[in-house]
């Protein structure tokens, strides 16, 4: 099994990898690096960029913590030993167009040294995910950012895709507003080996998933990076990121858990758009691109 | 006691009062009336008033429901009987104008018609409370605040200041910020007659509490609508708005519960400010205004 020093070093391989990429598709902002310590133990990286030629707001985080579980947590987690060591990439990115779609990203690997399942190895998993929020949904788009996830999938195993890509519609879900945040893409959480899947094999996926970010998001920017956009079209944007904001602050899994356990704030608030507009009660007009959109903010549509 | 048609009805009428003033005040926009009916019983009239010379967007709301408790409700109130009846006005204002504050204000009233509690009474409650949320703190304008709603409490009985000023301390603070939504005011919760407080006062508090919404208000209202101000104050404003938005998704009681009900979205969501901005690990310039109200955003301030 692989090191949990090893899957560390790897991650901040990819954090550095994407930063770069992403500041060669900006060509005008640079990332800002904040290093931070955890109280508790361990600590991270976080990056962000801002008023870009693209990029109005991004983050590409990373962290390596480690320490005692709080209460809360363990009940939450349904584990009883209270050490543990938990490292991860997260990236959302708000970009200032309203053609390009929102993005997210996020590989973690989390593990309790002492707590041992089965073969006698230490309780760990993995989990991660991809998924993307346009502000107007594009077919083309978002069939190429369905397929490009599913090729990642598809090399490592056959069943990742279809099950990861349910898993997404059920997660990023806005239940009071019956829509989705966007149009999906992969979650999975607490993947661990078995008879027909080995460590490696999980740990070559999410590395692969990190790696797979920088081409399918540049080509989406590619797209549309260029397209004229109306006022109108700007606000309904601020409007899409009112949603995105909902879905964090309600619902999201890893918001909630850093909000509670006095993580840093600005690291985990930075997925919270530059600038948002709730408008009363707004109808989209019967037959335009934004009633449009809001009619494919559907679970189990088949993009792939 | 008070029969809940009789409060149900002297509620719209304040409701009426409280709209009329504020066209007054803002002499442009006026509300816009949504009535609404809730499919398990009852219904209410949701009012907006949007892009005015002051309000930018505000909702003052009346609604009168009843029906069956869902199971959450019940274990959340503690209680056994499923039937009810809840009827309450709800005010959020917020100004275009950044020296002029954000004001909420509720008044409410909940009974279990077959729940019997002391002296074969239904189990029944009133609540409510009012808060300002500066964008800058004036001290002048805090002490006015302040000394008013405690005069309108002074009046019905010689607790309820010290008590409500600190129960909204506790109620109206953003945990993960570490700071107040904003200078507070008042907030109280299942107040019930006992042997020295009649339902009739009670009743007589709760209505003189909403009537007292309009000249204070007004007053603060009137006193800044007509400094200047800058971009940079403006940008302010936006941003203290982000904090109003996170206390009201993450931790508002009456939103929390109106989301997990399936309640009427929009007229719950109608707090949630028209533009707000969330800036990256913004540092307040020292010595600045900003930094002055962030230090003042604590709970023990006493502003009467």
């Amino acid at each position: 099994m692989i090191s949990k020093e090893q899957i560390s070093a790897d991650y901040q391989q990819i954090q550095d990898e994407i930063c770069a990429a992403l500041e060669l598709t900006d060509s005008k902002a640079r990332f800002e690096e904040e290093k931070w310590e955890r109280d508790g133990g361990g600590g991270g990286r976080t990056r962000i960029i801002q008023n870009g030629n693209i990029f109005e707001k991004g983050g590409v985080n990373f962290s390596a913590v480690h320490g005692q579980l709080p209460e809360n947590m363990k009940t939450a987690l349904q584990v009883k030993e209270d050490d543990f060591f938990a490292t991860g990439v997260s990236i959302v990115i708000h970009p200032n167009h309203p053609m390009v779609p929102i993005i997210h990203m996020n590989i973690r690997y989390f593990e309790m040294p002492s707590s041992f399942g089965n073969g006698h190895q230490p309780l760990r998993w993995f989990g991660g995910g991809i998924d993307l929020t346009p502000h107007y949904i594009i077919d083309a788009d978002a069939q190429h950012f369905h397929s490009s996830v599913k090729a990642v999938c598809d090399a490592y195993h056959h069943d990742f895709y279809h099950r990861f890509k349910l898993w997404a519609d059920d997660y990023f879900y806005i239940k009071h507003r019956n829509e989705t945040r966007g149009i999906g893409g992969i979650f999975y959480d607490r993947l661990t080996a078995n008879d027909e899947l080995s460590w490696d094999t999980i740990f070559e996926f999410s590395k692969a998933l990190g790696r797979s970010f920088i081409p399918v998001y540049t080509e989406l920017v590619e797209r549309n990076r260029h397209a004229s956009f109306t006022e109108e079209q700007q606000l309904w944007q601020y409007q899409r990121r009112s949603r995105y904001t909902e879905f964090n602050l309600v619902y999201d899994a890893g918001t909630k858990f850093g909000l509670e356990t006095n993580g840093r704030i600005e690291s985990i608030l930075m997925s919270l758009p530059p600038t948002a507009k709730w408008l009363y009660n707004y109808q989209a007009t019967p037959g335009s691109e934004e009633e449009r959109t809001l009619s494919l903010l559907k679970k189990g549509i088949n993009w792939a």
